[in-house]
């Protein structure tokens, strides 16, 4: 038996361009003489549609798109995902044809309403029908994602006994992840005594990046097949050979820069640009960004400006110069000074009036957004899009000013911890340098008044980022971070300033999920509230 | 039985302070004798507690509560809401308690997870165990919010027969809201052979408002009692006596401004803030928006900025003037014309360069931009939240700039179309001038180059406010649209519009809710898809 796994690059939406690349991979299949080709979950309208689902029109094209492949089915056995109405319910399905007619559906059972998933607020669960289907003498294990993960019901399905399981994926990339779903498939094919083939798209999709790596396990749970994390392929498998073929798992910090780029890429373009404008300060966000991007887009495609005020050092314009340099791109120097002080005369006089001369946190914001200001124009005369280049560390505490530097349609790192952001940067720079040395060494600063630091209002950046995961990720309570050994001050200011920037993130551009538990859809917290965390 | 429907006002995530809330209530119950007293859906958390409920901490202060809530009860039945563990599984429960003792606990058997609903991210159903409960002698009915909604659910419970049935609710408001509420517990009332106590809350949380609207509907459906909308109230009613007490539903406008009115004081307040800044443009949003925050937070504590620039009409600067004056309020002005030409400048060199220095909408942008930086200014100068001051229509084909009009801590008008909004106003004005009238009179412009007016770009809003309601609210297709009597080409350029804007309403302030869709939770629409709409 020979399977042939689709691990394409579907399209949210894009109903006629999926199907059209749902029949290429079919006629493939059939001059390789697959005997079964697998498609991810929801392939012919990308995953996730969100409220696309429940436009009547929508579904109407897909009704007819999913007609359309099953007539295009030959010899091949074709395994695809669709959405289905049956009767008033909508079911996200897995199609089963072969020679133009459709042999069986089945529908999702478990479905996952969790983290960025909202499944269901579209779907009803399906019943377990057509769980394994008997085509061509073969007997075939259906699965849909979030399926696999549910011992009650893989545990049913294994006792109705298959020649080979299949699961459709629409699987969201966090660091780890692929390790995670090879210890399950592995779980899954000893308890089903049959070989376990696992199909997941690739692409990014607004705040998700799907990461392939797709796989089959063997009935003993061997790993017989892994297809290249990130890229788009189709792999066949003879399950009556013992020929492997095993792309490497990229190490940690190679999985998220790749997550990085494909993210960027995909949204940029997806989005109908090609070009991108950044703010280089100097300081390793926006370096590692630009880095990102010109491996996104070419270098011939980003633009760094530098937006040099009287608070800027001299090294921070000697730091990007030499980025820019590096990395090969285009840049133009905008200096602010002009900008900062005809915004701070206007205001001059009310604020003399008011007695609020002294400068504080506005003149700060002021500067920032002066930036922001330019860097949209730019953004707005060329077409190209503002990229943002915030970290998560910065997002969590609110340590980043709205319409400032947090202007941007995407935020490259807003999931990336600065701890992170330094490896990342190392990672980079094994081979040559790429980011300035400078840039990595220097103490990190915003540069908004003389002398400012990072580190006069936050802690270590190592010590913040623990007391942002313990919150974060694990949910810990003020009293079980401290008990990490931790300064209870210093918990409870950080755990209060990720609850004050709550406002801020609401208004975020959106950002490439990295982590378990990344901010936006991930992580649904009200702006208003009044727990007390402490 | 004398029945107290309890429509408070409980915040989320205030545990210690909703705690106290009920128990005061419960106090002033047993003061009035009430047999009963009855309060709204999670009303020990406020709703919807969102991803609170996830931190383990935050379940232990529930439960702490829920307990202390039990003990302080006496001679009157208590029926609170709050959630709860059952082993592992969280549920949405009502719990009845009397004379400090627990006497059973419901849980919701209907969890909604549409629109701005996400309750199957949280909670697992209830299997309708206490649907019944027989306490004191009588049999209480139990259902919470949704419950009330599904048939099949009510006529299991209606064969069980009770003396009273019992709806706990967090159901916000949008236009309309309370006639289908009423028209369904009379309903039920008929089906159950009962009365139905109808218990809803107040207040603003984020992007919803709960405007009460607590009723009891007589076992033939007859309408007994109901409380004022939008204001916290205790309302008893004795089941043997005939008396009604019936509070008027305000007629449409009114209800809108209400909400409105009520949504941004929650907003402003519950955030920590007593005053807010807005700009005025002269222009009938911003005057409305004005008139709002006066009627919410107190003239005084409303301050309006003028920004006037070389387009500005005479009549706009003479227009926000008279506002200013109707309404009582502060204001100052800051031309932009000294910032505008600062930027401008700071950028001239480049476009030149580009050969790009032909004013488009860069330009505009910049002035919008420019106002949205002096605005924040003021803001962080003075601890003022800005409200922005856009409409649904302009938010849906991104008739805005981002960070610039579009900036602010909230966007009071965001789900009112321009139709509305000038209806608002003549519901405003009709006891004594409050807007100007050359403000509602004058054709509406941005004034960001000359005479520029919004037909240019636009259709007529009355137009523009029908294409939109039939894509957004009632989801038609293109063709379902122009077949209402509307231009093609322009119902496809509109629907184009409204796709290509989400990048920006996704990085907008929160606005109140009043329609049945409204952009922000309501609605999730990818950013990145290819769905040809026509």
């Amino acid at each position: 038996m020979k399977i042939r796994l689709e691990q394409c690059m579907p399209r949210v939406g894009d109903i006629n361009g999926n199907t059209h690349l749902i029949c290429q991979a079919m006629q493939a299949a059939e001059r390789h003489h697959c005997d079964l080709l697998v498609f991810p979950e929801l392939v012919l309208t990308g995953y996730p549609p969100e409220d696309l689902l429940l436009r009547p029109i929508f579904m109407d094209e897909v009704e007819k798109s999913v007609q359309h492949v099953i007539g295009q089915s030959k010899q091949s056995i074709v395994v695809f995902g669709a959405p289905r109405f049956d009767g008033d319910c909508l079911k996200n399905s897995a199609f089963v044809a072969c020679h133009g007619q459709l042999v069986a559906v089945y529908d999702k059972q478990r479905l996952p309403n969790y983290g960025v998933f909202d499944e269901q607020r579209y779907f009803v669960k399906g019943n377990g029908e057509n769980a394994v289907v008997e085509v061509n003498g073969w007997r075939i294990g259906l699965g849909i994602c979030e399926d696999l993960w549910h011992d009650e019901l893989v545990s049913k399905q294994a006792k109705q006994g298959c020649d080979v399981w299949l699961n459709l994926n629409a699987s969201p990339f966090h660091e780890g992840k692929q390790q995670q779903r090879e210890s399950l498939t592995a779980k899954r094919a000893k308890q089903f005594g049959c070989p376990v083939v696992y199909v997941n798209p690739v692409g990014g999709q607004d705040e998700i990046v799907f990461d392939g790596g797709s796989h089959l396990m063997d009935a003993s749970g061997e790993l017989l097949l892994r297809a290249s994390l990130f890229v788009p392929t189709s792999c066949d498998v003879d399950l009556t050979s013992v020929d492997c073929c095993i792309h490497d798992i990229p190490q940690r910090m190679q999985q998220i820069y790749q997550a990085l780029v494909l993210g960027t890429k995909d949204y940029v373009q997806r989005n109908g640009s090609t070009q991108v404008v950044l703010g280089l300060s100097g300081g390793i966000d926006s370096a590692l960004t630009a880095a990102i991007a010109v491996h996104a887009l070419g270098k011939e495609n980003v633009l760094g400006v530098l937006l040099p005020s009287s608070f800027s050092s001299d090294h921070s314009i000697k730091d990007a110069l030499d980025l820019v340099e590096n990395l090969g791109i285009e840049s133009i120097t905008l200096p602010i000074a002009e900008s900062v002080s005809a915004l701070e005369h206007t205001l001059a006089e009310t604020f003399k009036t008011w007695g609020k001369e002294k400068a504080d946190v506005t003149e700060e914001n002021i500067q920032a957004r002066a930036r922001g200001v330019l860097l949209m124009a730019i953004s707005n005369k060329t077409g190209r899009m503002l990229l943002t280049t915030g970290n998560k560390s910065e997002m969590a505490v609110g340590y980043a000013t709205l319409y400032g530097d947090m202007a941007g349609g995407f935020a490259v790192l807003k999931d990336v911890y600065k701890m992170d952001v330094f490896a990342l940067c190392h990672y980079l720079n094994q081979a040559q340098q790429v980011i300035p040395q400078n840039t990595i060494d220097k103490p990190p600063s915003a540069e908004l008044r003389p002398d400012q630091k990072d580190s006069d209002s936050l802690p270590d950046y190592e010590v913040l980022d623990a007391i942002l995961k313990a919150s974060i990720e694990d949910r810990l309570s003020v009293a079980e971070i401290v008990a990490l050994g931790y300064a209870e001050d210093e918990v409870k200011r950080i755990v209060h300033l990720v609850n004050l920037a709550e406002y801020k993130r609401r208004q975020a551009p959106p950002g490439i999920k990295i982590t378990e538990k990344a901010f936006g859809r991930d992580r649904r917290y009200p702006i208003t509230h009044a727990f007390r965390m402490f």
